[in-house]
């Protein structure tokens, strides 16, 4: 805490060393002119392909990763196994809006990851709640033995794309329950995107044990407004037709590179993405472009030949996106091991344009941040608050009390065009915009390890 | 200016109306929830599509510029006579590359905008230099006869990417006059862009009256790269083959929308961008967002019932592209009215996400805007510096000496992948980006009417 304070007091009275105005620049060069991030991206979406956790391509994915790693020539690499569930989409998704008059209309759905497969055809009439409190709201009588459809669309009015998510977040993870409470056979919800486009979102949801298990899935967001349309004038009926399925856990791995420290090679400075997407697109942004980041400001730091004093490890989490096994994992094993974690950063908002680093770590932490603002302005990076930090690194607060979790901010106007989409592809992510989180993340990760 | 020095002074002081951040929400919700822009864009860009100066497609822009303003019921729509150049890029346009052992690869070009014709077909061996520069230190034996090639990149380290393309705009608006000088007989230059991609980018260059005229055509950037490569093995030699043509001057117009001040109605607030554009894509970044983003402003301020003090008044600018025609005969029909112009806004930059408001004004009205700062931190605008206006209303500096120019901003990371190629088109821009820049645009011009 002491050691905080001096130093945000030393960096804010304006001695800020001009080496590292010098050195910042350099990454930034590096990573624009002679970087590798865009190509390696390139190669995890389409070498690779969309990862689910327990899947072959996961498995690819490891190996994908450990390879890149070990070719960088990091001090370590290794991988860290873990136990990871292990769900399906099967062979088939189907699903039509049924009319009294002859109306079928065939939809595009994706199941939502964890959901129950339909055995079968499943038919039921379909009725619309505007919100998930509505549906909370509702009588049972209205909702058993039908098809729930909660069109709860995200909150345009809000400019953090990220907030109108959370706005959103417990319609897909908790409607199949809500509905089920109420005797629903099946749920269906608007997808959680914030233009009206022509293909479902997916994402993860639960189960509880003590409430019937119903199939989940989510409809693009123009089919929700043709399906809302339509049910004002008509009763309808909608048919589902999915065989997903949960299989036992897999073993899996976190996948992890570092530089030792040269000072205090037992204190780490974590930094990191997920390497696991949903099974559809190629996880480019969510989580591809976090990986990569991670990974290219590792590389360019040694490139540079740059000497830690903390150890700077980088750590592709498996599991984000449904269960978090390689978070907790990591920070269970690392706190087992003595470790000291001294801060930590994940990316995990896609391969936009940076904005800044938030961090949910007490005033000195946030002031150590910002006492790194003016070394960021030319680059336009700017936004250093109180914030979020990341699911993977999450864990990491409860074993290590002090610890300050950074999460990396970017300008995600368009995050939730592509998230959990076929949209999330390499082609979406534009290069200079990769490139240059690459680089902010590289010169925060330094100022840390330099002034921590 | 003692009127704009007590009016910061009043800002700075922390006096800022809540009425304002109140205000200026709803100026946001407006953007949001019932924007018109997006649909607006889509219009102009599949409707009308790629509009030249002089060109059948322009006076279908005029006529639905001024007809999209009419809709919104504005004080006074009307149209604003000017002269354009005339240029038409013919009916073929080919290029190939010629080796010594039958070689042959055909290239896609785009003919600089006011280039001369081939006449036919045109041959010569191709020399290349890597920049500009070596062009003109050049020998005037090395080059006559030839084709010159200028493979000059844009530097991808420049973190603003308006300045990278600063650095290369001699080479497309010079290399003409430049190789000519010393006898060659045709140029290509690599096109302004920022990725390898594999579309020729075009624009504006010039010629000099004691210097013949020679073709002139942009290469893609990985033709670019290919046909460096090759040089590097053997000698080549370049076809072309245009036949582009420069017309008689042609009658068009500015297409202007005002809402009457209802304090000082000769004090008019200009705003715009340009509704010309290249003939290729559909000027969708370039400049169709700039156009709509003024146009929705002004649409938001009616729909809220906004009252200014002054006269505001929107602007669609013909002939930015190749003469800036519109901007000069602007300004001058304005001061010959006897109007007051007491500030200019242009948007020019692309339709991405809005990042702040640069001005060429003087320090009391650089204070001004920045007083503005806190009302857009919700927005995550935050960038109030000197800088650049536009090119439309620069003109209105020369009329109006204490104007202030101000430009808007964006996040322009993207801009040179899209910027005068086909990939200039209505997909390419985002629908939230857009919709914020409206917001910030009205937000800005609503602060300046109060404050100014």
């Amino acid at each position: 805490m002491i050691k905080l304070t001096l130093f945000a007091l030393f960096l804010s009275s304006g001695i800020l060393a001009q080496n590292d105005s010098i050195f910042i620049r350099k990454i930034y060069d590096e990573a624009l002119l002679k970087g590798k991030s865009h190509e390696d991206l390139r190669s995890l979406c389409k070498d690779v392909g969309a990862r689910i956790s327990g899947s072959a391509a996961a498995e690819m994915a490891v190996y994908w990763s450990e390879a890149k790693m070990k070719s960088y020539k990091f001090d370590k690499v290794y991988l860290q196994e873990i136990k990871v569930p292990h769900w399906e989409r099967g062979t088939k998704e189907n699903a039509w809006i049924k009319g009294s008059n002859g109306l079928l209309i065939k939809v595009k759905i994706l199941a939502l990851g964890g959901s129950i497969g339909t055995n079968g055809k499943l038919e039921g009439e379909i009725i619309e709640f505007a919100s998930l409190e509505d549906l909370k709201n509702s009588s049972e009588a209205s909702v058993t033995g039908k098809i729930v459809f909660v069109n709860q669309p995200m909150d345009a009015a809000q400019i953090a794309t990220f907030r109108a998510y959370g706005g959103c977040y417990p319609v897909r993870n908790g409607s199949a329950v809500e509905a089920a409470k109420k005797g629903a056979i099946g749920v269906v919800i608007r997808s959680l995107a914030m233009p009206i486009d022509n293909h479902p979102h997916t994402g993860g949801m639960h189960y509880e044990d003590d409430v019937p298990k119903i199939p989940a899935a989510a409809l693009s967001t123009s089919d929700c407004e043709m399906l809302s349309a339509q049910l004002k004038k008509e009763k309808l009926r909608f048919v589902l037709d999915m065989d997903c399925l949960s299989l036992p856990d897999e073993t899996s791995y976190n996948i992890i590179g570092e530089i030792t420290g040269s000072e205090n090679p037992n204190e780490i400075i974590t930094f990191g993405g997920h390497i696991d997407s949903w099974d559809t697109g190629e996880g480019a942004h969510d989580d591809g472009a976090g990986v990569i980041h991670s990974l290219e400001a590792l590389r360019i730091l040694k490139e540079l030949k740059y000497k830690p004093k903390h150890t700077l490890r980088v750590v592709f989490f498996m599991n984000e996106e449904n269960g978090n096994m390689g978070g907790q994992t990591y920070a269970t094993w690392s706190k087992g091991k003595g470790e000291i974690q001294v801060a930590a950063l994940e990316s995990d908002s896609g391969g936009f344009s940076p904005r800044g680093f938030n961090t949910n770590g007490n005033d000195q932490q946030l002031k150590l941040a910002q006492s790194f603002a003016p070394l960021f302005e030319p680059y336009f990076v700017n936004q250093f608050e109180k914030g979020y930090g990341g699911v993977d690194i999450g864990p990491l607060k409860e074993s290590f009390e002090n610890i300050p979790l950074f999460g990396f901010a970017v300008d995600s106007q368009r995050y939730f065009d592509f998230h959990h989409s076929e949209e999330d592809v390499f082609e979406n992510v534009n290069k200079r915009e990769l490139e240059l989180g690459c680089a902010a993340i590289a010169s925060f990760v330094y100022l840390l390890d330099k002034y921590l």
